[in-house]
Protein backbone atom coordinates (compact mmCIF):
# COMPACT_ATOMS: atom_id res chain seq x y z
CA UNK A 1 0.00 0.00 0.00
CA UNK A 2 3.08 1.82 -0.05
CA UNK A 3 2.69 3.77 -3.15
CA UNK A 4 -1.15 4.06 -2.82
CA UNK A 5 -1.55 7.65 -3.50
CA UNK A 6 -5.18 7.59 -1.47
CA UNK A 7 -2.74 6.51 1.34
CA UNK A 8 -0.58 8.77 0.86
CA UNK A 9 -2.41 11.92 0.42
CA UNK A 10 -4.11 10.77 4.01
CA UNK A 11 -0.69 10.47 5.28
CA UNK A 12 0.26 14.05 4.19
CA UNK A 13 -3.35 15.18 5.40
CA UNK A 14 -2.51 13.13 9.10
CA UNK A 15 0.51 15.50 9.27
CA UNK A 16 -0.95 18.71 9.43
CA UNK A 17 -1.51 20.12 12.69
CA UNK A 18 -4.47 19.55 14.97
CA UNK A 19 -5.43 16.68 12.40
CA UNK A 20 -5.04 12.87 13.10
CA UNK A 21 -5.71 9.80 10.83
CA UNK A 22 -9.23 9.82 11.32
CA UNK A 23 -9.40 13.40 10.95
CA UNK A 24 -7.29 13.11 7.35
CA UNK A 25 -9.27 9.85 5.79
CA UNK A 26 -12.61 12.39 6.30
CA UNK A 27 -10.93 14.82 4.47
CA UNK A 28 -9.24 12.72 1.92
CA UNK A 29 -12.64 11.22 1.15
CA UNK A 30 -14.78 14.41 0.94
CA UNK A 31 -12.02 16.23 -1.33
CA UNK A 32 -12.44 12.86 -3.69
CA UNK A 33 -16.12 13.47 -3.70
CA UNK A 34 -15.50 17.05 -4.55
CA UNK A 35 -12.77 16.70 -7.00
CA UNK A 36 -13.24 19.99 -8.93
CA UNK A 37 -14.93 22.09 -6.84
CA UNK A 38 -12.47 21.60 -3.97
CA UNK A 39 -9.67 19.11 -4.21
CA UNK A 40 -8.12 20.73 -7.46
CA UNK A 41 -8.75 24.24 -6.14
CA UNK A 42 -6.91 23.37 -2.96
CA UNK A 43 -3.85 22.26 -4.67
CA UNK A 44 -3.41 24.79 -7.24
CA UNK A 45 -3.68 26.81 -4.26
CA UNK A 46 -0.79 25.40 -2.46
CA UNK A 47 1.26 24.94 -5.42
CA UNK A 48 0.65 29.11 -5.92
CA UNK A 49 0.90 29.95 -2.25
CA UNK A 50 4.13 28.34 -1.88
CA UNK A 51 5.95 29.66 -5.18
CA UNK A 52 4.86 33.75 -4.33
CA UNK A 53 4.60 34.01 -0.49
CA UNK A 54 7.70 35.05 1.33
CA UNK A 55 8.92 36.10 4.48
CA UNK A 56 9.55 39.99 4.21
CA UNK A 57 13.52 40.58 4.59
CA UNK A 58 12.31 43.35 6.86
CA UNK A 59 9.90 42.17 9.23
CA UNK A 60 9.54 38.84 8.36
CA UNK A 61 5.93 38.80 7.89
CA UNK A 62 4.50 36.69 4.93
CA UNK A 63 3.45 38.42 1.74
CA UNK A 64 3.62 38.32 -1.98
CA UNK A 65 5.44 41.39 -1.73
CA UNK A 66 9.06 42.31 -0.15
CA UNK A 67 9.41 44.54 1.30
CA UNK A 68 5.74 43.55 3.08
CA UNK A 69 2.47 45.78 2.25
CA UNK A 70 2.80 46.93 5.82
CA UNK A 71 6.26 47.34 5.57
CA UNK A 72 5.97 49.36 2.44
CA UNK A 73 2.74 51.39 2.97
CA UNK A 74 3.17 55.21 3.78
CA UNK A 75 0.23 55.24 5.41
CA UNK A 76 1.49 53.36 8.34
CA UNK A 77 3.96 55.21 11.56
CA UNK A 78 7.38 53.88 10.78
CA UNK A 79 8.03 54.98 14.28
CA UNK A 80 6.45 52.26 16.05
CA UNK A 81 7.39 47.82 15.78
CA UNK A 82 5.30 45.85 17.43
CA UNK A 83 7.18 42.96 17.96
CA UNK A 84 5.63 39.81 17.75
CA UNK A 85 6.44 35.71 18.17
CA UNK A 86 4.07 34.38 14.90
CA UNK A 87 2.96 35.87 11.50
CA UNK A 88 -0.40 34.92 13.16
CA UNK A 89 -0.41 37.29 15.76
CA UNK A 90 -0.23 40.28 12.89
CA UNK A 91 -3.31 38.84 11.42
CA UNK A 92 -4.99 38.98 15.14
CA UNK A 93 -3.54 42.24 15.52
CA UNK A 94 -4.66 43.76 12.11
CA UNK A 95 -8.29 42.27 12.93
CA UNK A 96 -8.78 44.91 15.66
CA UNK A 97 -7.82 47.70 13.24
CA UNK A 98 -6.22 49.65 16.24
CA UNK A 99 -2.91 49.18 15.27
CA UNK A 100 -1.07 51.48 12.75
CA UNK A 101 2.48 51.19 13.37
CA UNK A 102 5.21 48.21 11.71
CA UNK A 103 5.46 44.62 13.29
CA UNK A 104 9.09 42.79 13.55
CA UNK A 105 8.19 39.03 13.37
CA UNK A 106 10.84 36.91 15.92
CA UNK A 107 10.13 33.39 14.40
CA UNK A 108 8.98 32.08 17.96
CA UNK A 109 9.76 33.03 21.41
CA UNK A 110 13.15 31.64 23.32
CA UNK A 111 12.79 28.23 24.86
CA UNK A 112 14.77 26.02 27.04
CA UNK A 113 12.89 22.72 26.30
CA UNK A 114 12.38 22.91 22.36
CA UNK A 115 16.12 24.36 22.40
CA UNK A 116 15.03 28.00 20.88
CA UNK A 117 17.93 30.08 21.18
CA UNK A 118 18.53 33.86 20.48
CA UNK A 119 20.40 32.86 17.00
CA UNK A 120 17.19 31.10 15.85
CA UNK A 121 15.14 34.10 16.06
CA UNK A 122 15.21 37.11 13.89
CA UNK A 123 16.93 39.40 17.45
CA UNK A 124 20.16 41.16 15.05
CA UNK A 125 17.36 42.08 12.52
CA UNK A 126 14.90 43.80 14.82
CA UNK A 127 18.51 45.19 16.44
CA UNK A 128 19.25 46.44 13.27
CA UNK A 129 16.31 48.04 12.25
CA UNK A 130 15.81 50.26 15.33
CA UNK A 131 19.62 51.76 14.86
CA UNK A 132 19.23 52.16 10.91
CA UNK A 133 15.55 53.40 11.61
CA UNK A 134 14.36 56.70 13.03
CA UNK A 135 11.90 53.87 15.98
CA UNK A 136 10.56 55.96 19.14
CA UNK A 137 8.80 52.78 20.29
CA UNK A 138 8.85 49.24 20.69
CA UNK A 139 5.49 47.01 21.78
CA UNK A 140 6.35 43.92 22.79
CA UNK A 141 3.27 41.71 21.56
CA UNK A 142 4.41 38.36 22.84
CA UNK A 143 2.21 35.84 24.78
CA UNK A 144 2.24 35.83 28.47
CA UNK A 145 3.45 32.23 29.05
CA UNK A 146 7.16 31.63 30.47
CA UNK A 147 8.87 31.50 27.48
CA UNK A 148 7.19 34.80 25.97
CA UNK A 149 7.79 36.78 29.05
CA UNK A 150 11.58 35.56 28.62
CA UNK A 151 12.11 36.70 25.32
CA UNK A 152 10.54 39.47 26.53
CA UNK A 153 13.00 40.15 28.80
CA UNK A 154 16.33 39.32 27.16
CA UNK A 155 14.81 41.68 23.91
CA UNK A 156 14.30 44.44 26.79
CA UNK A 157 17.83 43.83 27.86
CA UNK A 158 18.91 44.14 24.41
CA UNK A 159 17.41 47.39 23.68
CA UNK A 160 18.25 48.42 27.17
CA UNK A 161 20.91 51.08 25.74
CA UNK A 162 18.57 52.12 22.60
CA UNK A 163 16.70 55.35 22.66
CA UNK A 164 13.66 53.49 22.21
CA UNK A 165 10.66 53.43 24.46
CA UNK A 166 9.80 49.45 25.61
CA UNK A 167 5.69 48.95 26.09
CA UNK A 168 3.99 45.73 25.88
CA UNK A 169 0.63 45.23 26.01
CA UNK A 170 -1.97 45.81 29.21
CA UNK A 171 -2.69 42.10 31.11
CA UNK A 172 -6.58 42.13 32.99
CA UNK A 173 -9.52 40.90 31.98
CA UNK A 174 -10.79 39.73 28.95
CA UNK A 175 -14.06 41.25 27.57
CA UNK A 176 -16.90 39.23 27.58
CA UNK A 177 -14.53 36.76 30.31
CA UNK A 178 -15.99 36.01 33.47
CA UNK A 179 -14.35 36.69 36.70
CA UNK A 180 -14.92 32.90 38.04
CA UNK A 181 -12.73 31.22 35.10
CA UNK A 182 -9.73 33.46 34.52
CA UNK A 183 -6.88 33.06 36.76
CA UNK A 184 -5.43 34.51 39.62
CA UNK A 185 -2.33 35.86 37.90
CA UNK A 186 -4.56 37.57 35.50
CA UNK A 187 -6.91 38.85 38.18
CA UNK A 188 -4.31 40.40 40.23
CA UNK A 189 -2.66 42.28 37.51
CA UNK A 190 -6.23 43.45 36.43
CA UNK A 191 -6.65 44.70 40.25
CA UNK A 192 -2.96 45.88 40.14
CA UNK A 193 -3.40 48.32 36.86
CA UNK A 194 -6.91 49.01 37.70
CA UNK A 195 -8.30 52.31 35.94
CA UNK A 196 -10.90 55.02 37.83
CA UNK A 197 -14.11 55.44 35.75
CA UNK B 1 -7.09 41.08 -0.50
CA UNK B 2 -9.18 39.09 -3.11
CA UNK B 3 -5.99 37.62 -4.99
CA UNK B 4 -4.02 37.15 -2.46
CA UNK B 5 -2.67 33.44 -2.49
CA UNK B 6 -2.29 33.50 1.01
CA UNK B 7 -5.81 34.19 1.89
CA UNK B 8 -6.98 32.06 -1.25
CA UNK B 9 -5.23 29.26 0.22
CA UNK B 10 -6.79 29.88 4.27
CA UNK B 11 -10.39 30.08 2.69
CA UNK B 12 -9.86 26.65 0.62
CA UNK B 13 -8.04 25.03 3.59
CA UNK B 14 -11.13 26.19 5.69
CA UNK B 15 -13.75 24.53 3.59
CA UNK B 16 -12.61 21.06 4.76
CA UNK B 17 -14.85 19.41 7.09
CA UNK B 18 -13.86 19.76 11.02
CA UNK B 19 -11.76 22.97 9.75
CA UNK B 20 -12.80 26.64 10.51
CA UNK B 21 -10.63 29.75 9.45
CA UNK B 22 -8.79 29.76 12.47
CA UNK B 23 -7.41 25.80 12.25
CA UNK B 24 -7.44 27.13 8.02
CA UNK B 25 -4.69 29.83 9.32
CA UNK B 26 -2.62 27.54 11.48
CA UNK B 27 -2.32 25.04 9.04
CA UNK B 28 -1.61 27.29 6.30
CA UNK B 29 1.14 29.06 8.57
CA UNK B 30 3.10 25.64 9.39
CA UNK B 31 2.69 24.77 5.34
CA UNK B 32 4.23 27.57 4.62
CA UNK B 33 7.42 27.11 7.03
CA UNK B 34 7.45 23.97 6.04
CA UNK B 35 7.27 24.36 1.93
CA UNK B 36 9.35 21.39 0.87
CA UNK B 37 8.69 18.80 3.77
CA UNK B 38 5.02 19.18 3.95
CA UNK B 39 3.60 21.93 1.58
CA UNK B 40 4.77 21.09 -1.95
CA UNK B 41 4.11 16.92 -0.87
CA UNK B 42 0.77 17.92 -0.11
CA UNK B 43 -0.02 19.66 -3.13
CA UNK B 44 1.54 16.76 -5.25
CA UNK B 45 -0.70 14.18 -4.13
CA UNK B 46 -3.95 15.98 -3.76
CA UNK B 47 -3.25 16.15 -7.72
CA UNK B 48 -1.84 12.55 -8.04
CA UNK B 49 -5.08 11.10 -6.05
CA UNK B 50 -7.63 13.33 -7.74
CA UNK B 51 -5.97 12.23 -11.47
CA UNK B 52 -5.48 8.22 -10.24
CA UNK B 53 -8.12 7.96 -7.35
CA UNK B 54 -11.46 6.80 -9.61
CA UNK B 55 -15.03 5.18 -8.15
CA UNK B 56 -14.94 1.16 -8.54
CA UNK B 57 -17.42 0.53 -11.68
CA UNK B 58 -18.63 -2.12 -10.05
CA UNK B 59 -19.24 -1.84 -5.83
CA UNK B 60 -18.23 2.48 -5.84
CA UNK B 61 -15.09 1.58 -3.61
CA UNK B 62 -12.19 4.17 -4.52
CA UNK B 63 -9.06 2.76 -6.01
CA UNK B 64 -6.41 3.21 -8.92
CA UNK B 65 -7.73 0.07 -10.12
CA UNK B 66 -11.14 -0.06 -11.94
CA UNK B 67 -12.40 -2.68 -11.20
CA UNK B 68 -11.07 -1.79 -7.61
CA UNK B 69 -8.68 -4.61 -5.46
CA UNK B 70 -11.00 -6.38 -3.65
CA UNK B 71 -13.56 -6.54 -6.77
CA UNK B 72 -10.63 -8.07 -8.76
CA UNK B 73 -8.92 -10.27 -5.97
CA UNK B 74 -9.49 -13.99 -6.58
CA UNK B 75 -8.74 -14.60 -2.67
CA UNK B 76 -11.96 -12.82 -1.55
CA UNK B 77 -15.81 -14.35 -1.38
CA UNK B 78 -17.84 -13.26 -4.48
CA UNK B 79 -20.49 -14.99 -2.82
CA UNK B 80 -21.18 -12.29 0.04
CA UNK B 81 -21.81 -8.67 -0.50
CA UNK B 82 -21.58 -6.28 2.35
CA UNK B 83 -23.48 -3.24 1.50
CA UNK B 84 -22.20 0.21 2.84
CA UNK B 85 -22.83 3.73 2.84
CA UNK B 86 -19.71 5.64 2.25
CA UNK B 87 -15.88 4.49 1.31
CA UNK B 88 -14.77 4.97 4.84
CA UNK B 89 -16.91 2.33 6.20
CA UNK B 90 -15.16 -0.21 4.23
CA UNK B 91 -11.77 0.92 5.67
CA UNK B 92 -12.95 0.70 9.17
CA UNK B 93 -14.64 -2.90 8.06
CA UNK B 94 -10.96 -3.50 6.37
CA UNK B 95 -9.00 -2.61 9.33
CA UNK B 96 -10.91 -5.67 11.58
CA UNK B 97 -9.56 -8.14 9.14
CA UNK B 98 -12.71 -10.43 9.29
CA UNK B 99 -14.70 -9.66 6.37
CA UNK B 100 -13.28 -11.46 3.60
CA UNK B 101 -16.41 -10.77 0.95
CA UNK B 102 -17.13 -7.90 -1.61
CA UNK B 103 -18.46 -4.39 -0.69
CA UNK B 104 -21.07 -2.20 -2.38
CA UNK B 105 -21.14 1.48 -1.58
CA UNK B 106 -24.24 3.09 -1.88
CA UNK B 107 -22.99 6.61 -1.48
CA UNK B 108 -24.95 7.61 1.44
CA UNK B 109 -28.04 7.15 3.05
CA UNK B 110 -31.63 7.99 2.18
CA UNK B 111 -32.63 11.14 4.22
CA UNK B 112 -35.77 13.26 3.79
CA UNK B 113 -34.29 15.98 5.55
CA UNK B 114 -30.87 16.10 3.25
CA UNK B 115 -33.44 15.53 0.13
CA UNK B 116 -31.25 12.09 -0.60
CA UNK B 117 -33.72 10.04 -2.75
CA UNK B 118 -33.12 6.24 -3.88
CA UNK B 119 -32.11 7.50 -7.39
CA UNK B 120 -29.26 9.35 -5.66
CA UNK B 121 -27.47 5.86 -4.37
CA UNK B 122 -26.31 3.20 -6.16
CA UNK B 123 -29.11 0.57 -5.76
CA UNK B 124 -29.87 -0.06 -9.06
CA UNK B 125 -26.17 -1.39 -9.13
CA UNK B 126 -26.73 -3.27 -5.98
CA UNK B 127 -29.85 -5.46 -7.69
CA UNK B 128 -28.13 -5.93 -10.86
CA UNK B 129 -25.27 -7.19 -9.66
CA UNK B 130 -27.43 -9.48 -7.47
CA UNK B 131 -29.10 -10.88 -10.34
CA UNK B 132 -25.81 -11.00 -12.56
CA UNK B 133 -23.41 -12.68 -9.91
CA UNK B 134 -24.15 -15.77 -7.45
CA UNK B 135 -24.75 -13.68 -4.87
CA UNK B 136 -26.16 -15.69 -1.96
CA UNK B 137 -25.99 -13.26 1.27
CA UNK B 138 -25.97 -9.44 1.35
CA UNK B 139 -25.06 -8.20 4.65
CA UNK B 140 -26.18 -4.75 5.27
CA UNK B 141 -23.80 -2.83 7.64
CA UNK B 142 -25.08 0.93 7.37
CA UNK B 143 -25.22 3.19 10.32
CA UNK B 144 -27.76 2.02 13.18
CA UNK B 145 -29.28 5.81 12.56
CA UNK B 146 -32.86 6.76 11.30
CA UNK B 147 -31.62 7.09 8.03
CA UNK B 148 -29.33 4.07 8.12
CA UNK B 149 -32.32 2.08 9.11
CA UNK B 150 -35.00 3.68 6.87
CA UNK B 151 -32.84 2.82 3.82
CA UNK B 152 -32.16 -0.80 5.33
CA UNK B 153 -35.45 -1.32 5.23
CA UNK B 154 -35.77 -0.27 1.24
CA UNK B 155 -33.10 -2.39 0.70
CA UNK B 156 -34.61 -5.20 2.40
CA UNK B 157 -38.27 -4.74 0.74
CA UNK B 158 -35.86 -4.26 -2.99
CA UNK B 159 -34.19 -7.60 -2.58
CA UNK B 160 -37.05 -9.11 -1.04
CA UNK B 161 -38.16 -11.52 -3.86
CA UNK B 162 -34.14 -12.38 -4.51
CA UNK B 163 -33.35 -15.80 -3.37
CA UNK B 164 -30.35 -14.25 -1.26
CA UNK B 165 -30.09 -14.27 2.51
CA UNK B 166 -30.20 -10.61 4.08
CA UNK B 167 -28.62 -9.82 7.44
CA UNK B 168 -26.90 -7.24 8.92
CA UNK B 169 -24.82 -6.27 12.04
CA UNK B 170 -25.32 -7.27 15.42
CA UNK B 171 -26.31 -4.60 17.82
CA UNK B 172 -25.00 -4.79 21.43
CA UNK B 173 -22.91 -3.16 24.46
CA UNK B 174 -19.30 -2.13 22.22
CA UNK B 175 -15.91 -4.04 23.42
CA UNK B 176 -14.74 -1.71 26.24
CA UNK B 177 -17.89 0.40 26.66
CA UNK B 178 -19.73 0.95 30.12
CA UNK B 179 -23.35 0.22 30.71
CA UNK B 180 -23.74 3.23 32.29
CA UNK B 181 -22.85 5.07 29.42
CA UNK B 182 -24.85 3.55 26.78
CA UNK B 183 -28.61 4.32 25.39
CA UNK B 184 -31.16 2.35 26.43
CA UNK B 185 -31.96 0.96 23.02
CA UNK B 186 -28.43 -0.65 23.06
CA UNK B 187 -29.21 -1.98 26.21
CA UNK B 188 -32.56 -3.56 25.43
CA UNK B 189 -31.21 -5.09 22.05
CA UNK B 190 -28.33 -6.68 23.91
CA UNK B 191 -30.83 -8.17 26.30
CA UNK B 192 -32.97 -9.30 23.59
CA UNK B 193 -29.94 -10.92 21.64
CA UNK B 194 -28.13 -12.51 24.57
CA UNK B 195 -26.08 -15.60 24.02
CA UNK B 196 -25.27 -18.50 26.45
CA UNK B 197 -22.02 -18.60 27.86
Amino acid sequence: MQDDPLQSLIKSIARLPGLGQRSARRIALHLLENREQLMRPLADNLTHAADHVHACDTCFNLDTLNPCRICRSDERDKHVICVVAHVGDIWAIERTGQFNGQYHVLGGVLSALDGVVQEDLTLDALLSRIEDESVSEVILALNPTVDGQTTAHVIARLLEDKPVKMTRLAHGVPVGGELDYLDEGTIALAFSARTSV
